[in-house]
């Protein structure tokens, strides 16, 4: 049986000195690194102390790069780059690295005729293969002549040399074009390197595309498990690896962002295997989500906000923890625990996702690298296996319904009553971490086999979001996640920003209309928003009136709506939302969102405010407060 | 004679609530605003309240935007474009505005056909005449069917009606031709807006580059004072008003973005006026610049080190404060006030540039709208002009040499002495914060006359960096400014960031031996570096070891060279670069960058390790350190 990919992954992709990215890539369980020669060039350790600290921590060094502008029409500069890669040669053989990566030129020099530029390969391919050596030759998408993986090929089978193969590189090939099956009937073994990158698809320059917005594997547009199979196909057996430059990732802890590298590479060969090609590391399938077992939020002492809010939302408190301070409150399927152990704001602490076979599903996270959940953490006496999520939520991992494991810790309390209508967990919104967000997708696309939405955009009061839906193909289980675009400064504070349960209703004006007489605190809408929806949407007046009287959103979608009325933000960062969508809605409300974050905002300044007044008799307080 | 240019903006430029945006317009010294319907839309104030606050603060409502996709080829959804404008109406009555701008369509349901389209504004026209209001039709760069200039004055023909009017968008016309002069023949009367905007040249999708990455004038690459020059030629006499989408003006204090922006059209109108056409607002030219004066670097107690480095640079001490705990430290022309009144750590706290009437010169910056700088900071007791650049430097005003005010307030102490080759200040390097980058070009190009070389971007250590130069055309001044790409986060610690004062030398390698000898703590480069530049260029193998045994960095242009020799960053954030330029260099050794950021970040590690050791016993410090 054909063993587990080798995984590689280039300096360039992680922040930091050498010794910390080594340092990353090992601890995430990469069999390999690509060295990028600028991060070499910055260090103090020699190429030979290289050499052992990556001995010492198990990584191979599968490729040194790049080595860029070669080929020449002018022989003067021809010798000058001859005697060059002389130098580089030195460096590799000082690291034991025994390949290098060969851009195609961009420089006005380059050779467009490709029998000399074979001729000029040819020749630093001799004096590599009298070093030992051999060069991978890659064309760059803005090459000057040679800018597609058929013309490298080209120019590699005019040379012949067989100390001269291939670089393939997924961005500049599917950035080029979507069909990159030709690439299986090339000789496997004239691939010598291949490099693995998704990017968003962006209409715009390929350089600054590939400098700034590359993804690992999953993460963005490309169809990668296609790519993969067609070099796997083609007889490649070198390992994966990945060369990314994204902005976020230069900044970013390289010690997560190498656990993220290493598990987009599982993800893909397990899906290019289900296609037919390679092998599956990962071993266990996807799990088929039946339901939200449960939503837990961890508060300090503080929760009365909270409990008050779920009681006049329509919940029961079902059950009290036989030994730990959490409540059970349910409605409908919808199960909400209060754990007061916990944190000393209000937050969302857990989600419990319901399948036919829970140990298989953390299996699953576990070969994906998840971080399991530090026992102490569990909601529940259960051992319900569970693992934290790259923004610090815990996901459990529950069987369905009333027998699940976790239930039987909770000593029924009151009776059930007959709630307002709410049916059960529509979807959890989740406000990510500045340097998590695409971890995050792949994170929930990989372990749960969620499948992203595209991400969106929309203008908060202090700034841009960017958002993303995700969902099981049921629609059992739905995540909405937001980030910042840009991190955020002193004036638009933004952390932690609000994270908000929504529950579905059948009928939002009735229910609100229930929850309000209970005593919600419903969170109050401007009229101009209603006078801006009459304009849009040409709604019966009397729904109109209690839309503006109840604080609904409505966003209009071309198949349906999305209707929520939200509670304000209760003690610390949650707020509760009840959902109702109208014919084949399927979003999350984006539209809305900039109005009802104006909104939070203001309530949130409004107390504040009056804190401050009992407090300190103040009023200059425009600013320094947590929003989105 | 004609009056000043009356001055607008989108309150969609500027970060916060409805209400933040109008006090910081009010504030920079704006006549009038547009309002930006989401705006409204979020906000708790009705139209008529907003009508009020504008007129509290002296703002007029000078357009009322966007309405879209008003043109269709479906009857019943023109019918419900029409209805939704009503409601619009409805709104700008209340607000007290006139115009509402009216974009072309991007629906795929837009009128291609000229004549029917014209048909439809014009009956949109007539129902805003009945209501005393008027539209102004622009065409977005993306539009549908009328995506330029032309084809919208076409369609405005067409439709002949008195409330149907032009508004031509700067980016719109830009961003699609590089030659608006036709603008100059439509009639002034038919052009009833006029948005200004600026941009980088960048090639990408237009629109994501117009939402994203717009500018304001002056900031970017667009030619703004032909395109003025053309409206104004055309007869226009409204309103200047600035609409810029900018990730970053988004999240920024409002109060700093709208004055940056006002500047912008200030500088503009000059410049324009310049050229021959419209009114110059300003009224003073920019200075010829002759030389910096000084440079003050404000410390605390700890002086010690940047003492005994200038010291060992050649520096004499050649004068203290009569009154102040200042002393004037001196080598061939360079002049460094080192201020021990003033800040914690070391930090560049105020530039001192010459010229031949300084009194001129900051009646310009103000007038500009530069912050005065407080009485108490000044270094000297002469009441030298002084303003606060964006990053908080203070810029002072003085007349060439030893003539100037400021030197007379300073006792002569030690006889100069031959020093080490220093003949004066090549420039200061100033890491911005990330909010101001944009501003501070505009502030250093508009207050005083520098021209801003292109943005580059280089790989740090903990992140990109972009930079940009600025010099006076006889380059007598210099500035090197830079900022993170992407504000930092906790991995990539970035406040405060280094900043530096380069000094000219005849030949580096002869001053940085007499500097190393003396015991300036010249900043370890690793031996890579020197492979590498081997590599790359030819050099003699002495001058090589000279470069290795001195830490010189040599950054090879294709017309000279820059070779610099760096300090380790001394107490606080401040280090001196010895600068040898080769041949016509003009750059900033941005190539070597890295490298540098690499190496002190290893020196400030290695000094808070020793310290930590001493004190905790603790050596867990790749994090957490002040870095580029």
């Amino acid at each position: 049986m054909p063993s587990d990919p080798r995984t590689a992954i280039a300096t360039v992709c992680l922040s930091g000195a050498l010794e910390d990215k080594l340092a990353a890539a090992a601890a995430a369980g990469f069999d390999g690194v690509e060295i990028f020669e600028p991060d070499l060039v910055a260090s103090p350790m020699s190429p030979g102390e290289v050499r052992l600290r990556c001995a010492d921590l198990g990584l191979s060094i599968d490729l040194y790069q790049p080595f860029r502008d070669l080929d020449s029409t002018d022989d003067d500069r021809l010798a000058a780059n001859l005697r060059r890669a002389g130098h580089k040669f030195d460096v590799m053989h000082a690291l034991g690295s025994d390949t290098v990566l060969v851009c195609s030129s961009v420089a006005p020099d380059a050779v467009a005729d490709p029998d000399r530029l074979a001729g000029q390969l040819h020749e630093l391919a001799e004096r590599a293969a009298d070093r030992g050596l051999r060069l991978a030759y890659e064309a760059l998408a803005w090459g000057r002549h040679v800018d597609t993986w058929e013309a490298s090929w080209d120019v590699v089978r005019r040379a012949d040399h067989p100390a001269l193969g291939l670089c393939l590189d997924s961005f500049h090939v599917l950035s080029r074009t979507a069909d990159p099956d030709g690439i299986a009937t090339v000789p496997g073994d004239a691939i010598f390197f291949l490099q693995l990158a998704d990017a968003p698809v962006l209409a715009m320059d390929v350089l600054q595309w590939s400098r700034h917005h590359r993804l690992f594997p999953g993460q963005g547009g490309f169809d990668l498990p296609r790519f993969l199979a067609a070099v796997l196909t083609a007889g490649y057996r070198g390992p994966l690896s990945l060369e990314v430059f994204n902005d976020v990732f230069r900044q970013a802890d390289p010690v997560r962002t190498a656990a993220d590298g290493h598990r987009s590479l599982l993800a893909l060969a397990e899906a290019t295997a289900a296609g037919g090609t390679g092998v599956d590391p990962v071993g266990v399938p996807a799990p088929d989500l039946l339901g939200t077992a449960f939503v837990e939020i961890a508060t300090g002492d503080d929760a009365g906000p909270l409990d008050d809010t779920l009681s006049a939302l329509g919940f029961s408190r079902t059950g009290r923890h036989r030994t730990k301070p959490v409540d059970r409150w349910e409605q409908g399927r919808a199960r909400i625990l209060v754990n007061r152990s916990g944190a000393d704001a209000a937050a969302v602490s857990a989600l419990a996702v319901e399948s036919a076979d829970p140990a298989a599903a953390a299996r699953r996270a576990a070969r994906l690298g998840a971080a399991p959940l530090p026992r102490t953490r569990g909601p529940a006496e259960a051992d319900l296996p569970a693992v934290t999520a790259p923004d610090g939520t815990a996901l459990f991992f529950c069987r369905p319904g009333d027998d699940s494991d976790w239930s039987g810790d909770f000593e029924p309390t009151d009776i059930r009553g007959d709630g307002l209508g709410v049916t059960g967990v529509d979807h959890l919104g989740l406000a990510q971490p500045y340097d998590h967000f695409d971890e995050a997708t792949l994170f929930y696309r990989s372990v749960l086999g969620l499948l992203p939405g595209g991400t969106g955009e929309f203008a908060a009061p202090f700034g841009l979001v960017r958002s993303r839906g995700l969902s099981d193909p049921a629609r059992h289980v739905r995540l909405a996640l937001t980030v910042s675009l840009l991190r955020r400064g002193e004036w638009a504070p933004g952390v932690p920003e609000p994270q908000y349960i929504a529950l579905a209703v059948d009928d939002v004006v009735t229910s609100a209309a229930a929850a309000r007489a209970a005593g919600a605190p419903l969170l109050a809408i401007p009229d101009n928003y209603y006078d801006d929806l009459a304009a849009r949407v040409d709604l019966p007046a009397e729904r109109l009136d209690a839309y503006r009287r109840l604080g609904v959103l409505h966003d209009q979608g071309p198949g349906g709506a999305y209707l929520q009325v939200c509670t304000e933000v209760l003690a610390g960062r949650v707020f509760v939302v009840l959902v109702q969508r109208l014919g084949d809605d399927d979003g999350y409300g984006w539209t809305d969102a900039p109005v009802r974050m104006s909104a939070h905002r203001r309530q949130r300044i409004a107390r504040r405010l009056s804190g401050y007044r009992t407090a300190h008799h103040s009023s200059s307080l425009s600013n320094g407060l947590p929003d989105e």
